[in-house]
């Protein structure tokens, strides 16, 4: 299958969004986004993030399709983190190519080459399809390197009175509350494959909260490595209740494996894909019965610009400085 | 240098731009677009590229900031198809990492892996400024593998009673007159690392002509692959005259070399990063005397949708199945 071919094959599988006025197939494509009328204005939310073989996804063990699901997956979770939602997404793929010259576009050698591309692609736009995000631009190239998958997001959000409505990791306020969603630690077990991004959730949490969530992020190192990023952005510190944090089931079967306390994990690993948020704490109450994913009080941000783990006796102890660097599998 | 200390590098390195309300550094970047009153909309143009090592440029020649120049440069060029201004990049790199473990985000494990990325980033910055363009995202991991960037670009145009101004591919009418800018052939002795985006020359060309630019892309993969292209999305035919291509002086040299008629590089070489476009042929006066850069009229679409290239008698031969795939340098 030729470049020109692969891109016919694209193009017949990607299907007409309302919002999409010029999809994939031109040099660009055009992406509707809500606007204010005074001052006519919009605003446009960025992320790009790259999901390499070996180091997030291992082809060894896992399929294109799930190596393109996470990648488009981890760039959904910083949208959710936005409290935005994805307008449209971009992915880029450098194909491992095992015979032949390396070439610039899909110059696609053989079956075997087609049939993971293709299955590449069906699987970022079926991600992105579920939270109603069309896949609007794509660059393949083959190389005799490993999978390298690279996915930019398109977030978008009201913009009213000509301000737009995100949230973000710097004002976080000392008093807030600070929450985690779900449950931390062990997804290297396989979560890290199949979580889901919270954009739904986050969208509840700001109807909820509205000017009240005062900063929020997604945990992509872990909260060891995360929390210190939020409090630093915001000018704040902060204390957590170590009995507090949500520990996952897959954080315990780790910790029988590596004698590890699950708890480490729950701070340490990375790959979550949970909300860490600083909330008024005036206002936590609405938070209650909000979603099916549960929402954790973990501790509260300080003036002082300092991290605390607080133990069952209040005892203080310094901050882990762990954090999962990602590291081959 | 450990991650945050890379991205605290970056942000110090970021200059605040009006548009940008929130700049690289959280989950997202907020860019600030142009929209319409009436109905309140705004349409963002996006574009991902990515430039491989070996494939796009070499590092044993090149420089990290040559690769990073043309990275985002290709896909200005791409803005300039569009005929719309760039109102952001971002820009993904895996860096090749020779010691140690692969690492998510930049773990920069010496001296020299620092100034690289720096070198890389600072270049793919000063070349976006260069169209008033902010740099408001990246990402950044180290792998041992060959360097891969990959840049998105998102464009702005305004957009005037709901209808966004830009110019696709697809509406190229028999009857229009063919034209491409500048002269082709011969990029690979060093132009395809040191050209300029025809951003500015894009909007000249637009506000000379208005509604009667019918049509426009980029010359990337050369005139031969890429003016079927352009006849495909439009359901027309084209005969382009052999005698009237702009020759670059480096095809002629190159032709020197491999004894191959310059005509047949200036068709089928890849990388000029020229306009394509056609205009209505009632309204090719208004080109003349438009810029430094020569526009040159070099044949008529067809309603008979095949491809000509016609010589100096006019005899028709047919279109060269060529076209430049960017084998390793």
């Amino acid at each position: 299958m030729r470049e020109n071919d692969f891109l016919d094959w694209i193009q017949r599988h990607s299907s007409a969004h309302p919002s999409v006025p010029l999809h994939i197939g031109d040099d660009m494509a055009a992406v509707t986004l809500p606007a204010s009328a005074t001052p006519p204005t919009a605003t446009a939310l960025l992320k790009i993030d790259q999901s390499l073989d070996t180091i997030h996804f291992d082809l060894r063990q896992h399929s294109a399709a799930q190596a393109a699901t996470k990648a488009v997956n981890r760039c959904l979770s910083d949208c959710a983190a936005m409290a935005c939602l994805p307008a449209a997404l971009l992915i880029s793929v450098a194909l491992p190519q095992k015979n032949g010259a390396p070439h610039d576009n899909a110059g696609l050698s053989s079956g075997g080459d087609e049939t993971f591309a293709q299955e590449l692609f069906l699987a970022a736009q079926a991600a992105a399809a579920k939270f109603d995000c069309p896949l609007v631009g794509g660059d393949t190239a083959t190389w005799p390197h490993p999978l390298a998958i690279t996915v930019a997001a398109l977030g978008k959000t009201p913009t009213i009175g000509g301000v737009a409505r995100y949230v973000t990791r710097s004002d976080a306020k000392p008093g807030d509350t600070l929450f985690v969603s779900g449950q931390l630690g062990g997804s290297i077990l396989g979560r890290h494959l199949t979580f889901t991004p919270r954009i739904h959730l986050a969208q509840k949490i700001l109807a909820a909260l509205g000017e009240h969530l005062h900063a929020m992020m997604d945990l992509s190192d872990g909260l060891a490595q995360d929390l210190p990023r939020l409090c630093k952005a915001s000018n704040v510190g902060a204390q957590v209740l170590a009995q507090n944090l949500p520990i996952h089931p897959d954080a315990w079967t780790l910790a029988e494996k590596d004698h590890l306390p699950a708890g480490l994990h729950a701070l340490a690993d990375g790959e979550d894909y949970e909300l860490l948020f600083a909330v008024d704490s005036d206002h936590v109450d609405k938070l209650i019965h909000l979603d099916d994913v549960p929402l954790t009080a973990i501790g509260l941000i300080t003036e002082q610009k300092t991290l605390h783990l607080l133990d069952k006796s209040h005892t203080s102890h310094p901050w882990p400085n762990l954090g999962w660097e990602h590291g081959a599998t």
